[in-house]
Order: structure tokens, then C-alpha cells, then sequence
């Protein structure tokens, strides 16, 4: 069946109910290029502004999964089950998370992104240890699951296309913000990937893509639905993104971090929080073992060893480290306010992120945390080290630590990490 | 100064107000190509869905003038005074129009387009006449106006180049029937055209872009508002569109009928429509004339010859026929409705008029009126002349003229022809 571009426009721009007829030609027709980018921006900005009912998202959703291929493992000999983050500052959870699930016994096939603004991406950090490739054939991705049980790779270029060339396109025409749309966007790919189970870390705060409780409960909800929907079985856990998590953020920093967890130690949050996940992510593979055991044990950082091995890397190379370090010390006597989006966006410009997809990131730049969040500090103590191989990027990265993002004159009240769970 | 497409795209698609700089930037780099299709697109629904206020509008107006040249005709000896329709069925009204204001002692700069769908185009209309052009150079204009006081011609590429690029684009995107974007487009060009004063015909009806009187008067009042906002005195006109106007529809079937007005016969809707927006232009002009005096005593006719002349034209040649006429009778006995877009569809559908800009219109093709609409009609009677060069037209032009759009069951009210007049 054909349609016009313009009266599916018309129809979401004047509050109506897109057909599933009409979602499926739109998205098909948009990804082999029949529909203009000019067309779809319009779209896209209806959508925003016009929302999409359940039914709507879960067609647009599975639209974007049938515009490319669905990857299917069949039998690797444990359940399959994995992990997304919305994204936020000092999120590394993937890294000790996704061997742990695997030393449980459940199998973890996470395609993942890398990062963009001030949000890290775990293929970014991965990339600092050397030797390691993010790019597998759906074979080696199928292997790996079967032999280790983990896998932290790059998406393969077939997977739901008319989400890739759908985001490019919002990037720049100021339809990001779109809860039916990042729903799709997330679930899409993930749905294609061929996971069990999905276990959704919606950050909430300064430092996160969403900003406020309200539209992380939104978004947490709607992709739950999505799931369940579209027969995914899915949980979405609403966590802090105020202050960093853990004490460190960037690259080589996080992936030091990570490993400490890994062997037992680590700061308390990257634990508390990679144990609550791999809770939930074992309760939808069916695993009764409990995680916070088995990190202690010392087997989680077994299965990253052969992980990490698996894909060329050598997880016993000293990491990348940058070429020069400094502090920021305190300004005046407060609190330690430690903004999420302030430290965030200080990493960034000091190497450790970058600004347009095609840039490349420093393996060693980022921030490392020398007090803890919330705690009481005293005019020029030390509150954190800046690392770069760019010296000249320092100015920048105080400039974003001015202000009000680090201390406080009050108290801050102490996070609580797991703010809600959403479950279908 | 430099500004992010994205930042002017958020601000308006929040509900936010653009900045005078923003939209001189966003018109500007749009027009230039440095923001892209798909972003003014975005942009365009955003404006669409939240709306501008008048100092918005009066700015997005003033940046589409300023992205080309306006004319400046300096002395032509006479005022100048413009009129500009919306678009109906039959509105031939510009033809015996210009000549009338003209032969009372005014100027009339007309720059004119095409027709587009159901409702005709002017210069479509006055190229049926042989060896009439309808591209001057500027300095033609001037001297046409000086000598004859009547021009109607295609505009000038260089005029509102922005308008010309944005038009094309929501066309294609779903985001024509904005209220802010009509106003703007229209006031664009006939404030660059340089005319001193402007009345404006806005149609409202089936027939008509506007359906509903209140959207037609929300048009009125923008583009009213946005003449006395950059110093053009404008005034608008709501007239009847719910029928066509006169008895023909179609180039030079509507040509034979100016020309009939203009030797002082005529449809009486078309003279009074006529007499009626003459009388607007020539008070905005000052001139103290009494326009229906001077229609009646063949004056307007002689400038109407001059006119065509000075474009190439044989004002006594004979007009172009259609190679196949045929009636259309009423399937039942009833009142002739004789709905403004069926007829003006079918006209089209028969060759008067143009799906894409690209293709030719037949100059004999249309329809002709062979009873008065409201006029209580028998079972068999002949209702309308179908005329068209390519036969195979009839069937599609015959299915648009089926169900309510002829014939009604229950009298038709007389139609009140102007039912407004807005003023600054």
C-alpha cells in the first residue's frame, strides 16, 4: 500500500492517531529514502509535540525493529538477558555488571553505543584497554556468548537502520526530547538484538538526559510497556544521576574502577548499584544465585578476563594514562555539591568525551573524585584531579566547574541510588 | 552573529518567543542553505503547532523581504495601490480589476503567480491571450506603469527568495496551513514589490484555502497587522468562496468574461466583486474616483487593451477553445448548489489547472456555468458545460461533480458576497 508523506504529517500535527498502516509505510519509505529528511523532521516535531498512544509507539517501535535484521542466538545453553543505561556521569555499571551476570550463569549479549555530549559510552571506556575491538560478526558475537557468556560490543550496521539514520536526523532538528521517540529509539535496538530479558537504567538528575523524576517515571513506563508489547520482558529501574557514580569518570579511569569492583573492592555505590541490577536481570533469566555473593567471590572478574581476551584485548596491560594532572581545590568551606553535569561536562573537555560522533576520545583523560559527594570540605581542600594529554583543554574544564556545581553552602541530603522500579 | 538552528528550533517547539536576531539569522542562513531543509521543516511545524505573535510575525515577514531585493519604482506619476486574492473558483476578479483601477487614476504593480491545484492562477489565465508574456524586467514594469498605470506580470526571482524556498518546503512537509507562515508569505512579496497601499481578497469557503470565517479572519487581521507593522496600509476583504465567481472557470473562458465586465457586462458577483475591491484600493491610493462610473463606460477596457499590448498580447485575437465540450445535467430535481471546489477540482481535473508546478495548463479547458447557483432546478436540465482537450478527462472531472456538490435537496441560501472589511 502507498501514502502521502504529507497526510501522515497532517494526521499527528492535528492531534489524530497514526494508522499502523501508516507508521509501517512511513518508517519503511523514510529508511530507503522515499520519505524526505525534510519530511520526517516535520514528523518527528508533530510527534514531540503531538505525544503517540501505546499502540502507536509499540507499531513505531517494531517498524524501526523490521527495518533491519533481528538477531537470533537460538541456543547458547544459558537464558539470555542485558542491560541499558540512559546514560550518565561515571557510568560504568556495564563493565562490572555484564561479567557478573555471566558468573551468575545467565548470558549477556550487550550490543552497546559510544558516548556523545557529556555521557560516557561503554564501548569509549572499553577501547582504553589495549588490544580490545568493539566490532564482532554476529557469529563471534553468538561463539562468545556460548563460551563466556558475556559480550560488550558495537551494534552491527543491520540493526533497526531507521533508528541510526532517525536519531542523526533529530539530533539536529531539535526532536531529541520526544518520550514516545527515545523509547522507540532504545527499545528498538535492544529488541533487535535478541536479548531474553532487558533490565532499563533510567538516570534521573543534572548529569542525566532526563532531568526530572516526572519524565523518567514517563519514559521508564513507556518502555516498559514497549516490552512488554512487544513480548520482551522488561524492567526499568529509576536511579540518581546528581552526582557522579563512583569516584572516577572517563576512560581508562572508569575501566580501573570497574575492575576494583570486579575484585571486590570499588566504591560502595558502583557496587550497591551493579548488584541491584544483576538482581533484577537474574530474577528475568531465571537465575537463582545471589550476585552480590558471587562478586565477592572473585568470579566476576574471572569471566571479564576471558571477556576482555575474547575480543583481543589484554586485561592485564597497564591502561592509558594522561599526560598531565592537576587539582581543583576548594573555592570556600561547604559542602561537596559535585554536580553530575558539571563534572560531566569538565571530562568531556578534557578529552575524555566528544562533541561531534566522528571526533576521537582520550583513553586516559577524565576526572577522578578525591572527596565523596555530600561530605563537609574546607577551603582549599583538594576535591578532584583533572587528567588530559591536552593541557589546554584545563581552562575549559574549570570554567565548567565554577559556580554553584561544586560546593554548596548547605548540606546536601545523601542520594538514594534506586529511586523506583517499574515492572510490567 | 551566529546562532544554533537547534537553540531556534527548541525555543519556538517550548512555546517560547524567537528573537528578532534569531529569526533574521534563521531566515537568512535558510535561505543561504547553512540551516538545512529538515531543520527549517522542524522549525515550520513548531511554528505551526505553537504559534507566533505579531512582533514574530512582523520580523519572520521583514528577514523573508530582506532576503532579496525590493523594488522601488520611485515617481510613475500616479499612486500605486495592489490587490492580492487567496485564491477561489473562478476569481478572474485581478483582470477586469487592474485596468479599472488604473483607468480611475492609479497604478497598479501587479506581480502575480500560478495556479496550483483547484483554484486558478492569474498569469495562467492571461496566457490563453496570443503572444502575451508574462516576465518583465523591473524596468519594464516601471515604464508600463508610467505609460499604461496596469501591470500584471510573474514576480521577479530575486523577490523574497526566502519565501519562494520555504514555501516548497512545507508543501512537502505538512506545514502550509499555518496561520503566521500564510500571513508572512503573502505580505512578503507584496510588500517587496513595492506597491503603497494593498487590498487584500481573502476567500472563505469550500472553494477557498480558508474553510471557516474564523480562520479567514484570523488571516484578515495578521496580514493587516503586518502591513501598518512595516508601514504599508493594507486592508482585507472577506468575501464569499463557497460558490464559484461569475460563470466560467478555467484561462481564457475566465479571460472572455473579464472581458465582458470590462465593456460593461458581466456576471453581476464579478462587477460587484470588482467595483467593490476598486473602491478599497482607489481610497487607499487617494483617489477621489467613483470606480462602478468608470467600468460603465468601457474606460477600464481601453487600459485593458494598452495593458495587453504592452506585453505582447493580441487583445482581439481570438481566445483558445477546448477541442471537446460537454454538459452535465442535474441527476435530480433540486437546488443548484454548484459547490466552489467541485467545480473548481473538476475545472482542474479537465486541464485548466496543474497538479505539479511543472506541468502546462490547456487555456481552453474548464467549466462554464449554465444556471445561477441557488437557482431551483429540474430532473435533465443542463447545470454546466464541461470543455477540455483531452476527453479522457471527463470521467475524473464528472466523479468530483457527483454527491452533495451540485445539487441540494433544500434551498440554498443567497450568498452574501463581501462579509467583512478589516481595516488597520
Amino acid at each position: 500500500m502507498s501514502f502521502s508523506a504529507v497526510d501522515v504529517i497532517v494526521t499527528k500535527r492535528d492531534g489524530g492517531r497514526l494508522a499502523d498502516a501508516q507508521i509501517d509505510w512511513v518508517v519503511d519509505a523514510f529508511t530507503r529514502g522515499i520519505v524526505a529528511d525534510e519530511q520526517m523532521a516535520a514528523l518527528a516535531m508533530a510527534i514531540l509535540l503531538r505525544g503517540m498512544d501505546e499502540g502507536e509507539i509499540a507499531r513505531w517501535t517494531r517498524a524501526m525493529i523490521d527495518s533491519g535484521e533481528v538477531l537470533v542466538f537460538g541456543d547458547v545453553g544459558r537464558p539470555l538477558v542485558d542491560k541499558h543505561s540512559t546514560g550518565g556521569v561515571g557510568d560504568k555499571i556495564t563493565l562490572p555488571l555484564v561479567p557478573l551476570v555471566a558468573a551468575c550463569g545467565a548470558a549477556v549479549p550487550q550490543l552497546s553505543g559510544r558516548g556523545l555530549g557529556h555521557t560516557g559510552g561503554t564501548l569509549d571506556k572499553l577501547e582504553a584497554i589495549p588490544g580490545w575491538r568493539a566490532t564482532l560478526s554476529t557469529e563471534e558475537i553468538r561463539t562468545q556468548l556460548a563460551d563466556v557468556g558475556a559480550v560488550v560490543c558495537a551494534a552491527t550496521e543491520g540493526l533497526a537502520p531507521a533508528d541510526r539514520k532517525l536519531y542523526a536526523l533529530r539530533d539536529v532538528t531539535g526532536t531529541v526530547e520526544s518520550i514516545p521517540l527515545i523509547a522507540s529509539s532504545i527499545m528498538s535496538k535492544k529488541i533487535a538484538e535478541g536479548t531474553g530479558g532487558l533490565v532499563l537504567d533510567v538516570k534521573v538528575g543534572p548529569g542525566a538526559f532526563m532531568k526530572t523524576p516526572d519524565h523518567a517515571r514517563q519514559l521508564a513506563e513507556t518502555m516498559v510497556r514497549i516490552g512488554a508489547d512487544d513480548g520482551l520482558a522488561t524492567i526499568a529501574m529509576l536511579t540518581d544521576m546528581s552526582v557522579p557514580l563512583g569516584r572516577t569518570v572517563g576512560n581508562a579511569l572508569e575501566v580501573a574502577e570497574s575492575v576494583e569492583v570486579l575484585r571486590g573492592g570499588g566504591p560502595p555505590d558502583v557496587v550497591e548499584l551493579t548488584v541491584a541490577l544483576a538482581r533484577e536481570m537474574l530474577g528475568l533469566a531465571g537465575v537463582d544465585v545471589d550476585p552480590a555473593s558471587v562478586l565477592a567471590s572473585g568470579a566476576a572478574y574471572g569471566v571479564w578476563e576471558r571477556m576482555i581476551t575474547a575480543q583481543g584485548g589484554d586485561p592485564s596491560a597497564a591502561l592509558p594514562k594522561a599526560a598531565h594532572v592537576e587539582e581543583v581545590v576548594a573555592d570556600r568551606s561547604g559542602w561537596f555539591k559535585c554536580d553530575a553535569l558539571a563534572v560531566g561536562t569538565a571530562a568531556w573537555r578534557l578529552g575524555a568525551g566528544r562533541a561531534r560522533k566522528e571526533h576521537a576520545v582520550q583513553a586516559g583523560a577524565g576526572v577522578v573524585l578525591l572527596a565523596d559527594p555530600g561530605e563537609s570540605v574546607t577551603a582549599g581542600q583538594p576535591l578532584l584531579e583533572l587528567h588530559t594529554d591536552t593541557p589546554d583543554a584545563v581552562a575549559g574544564a574549570r570554567v565548567a566547574l565554577t559556580g554553584a556545581g561544586l560546593i554548596s553552602d548547605d548540606p546536601v541530603p545523601r542520594r538514594s541510588l534506586v529511586l523506583d522500579v517499574f515492572r510490567p
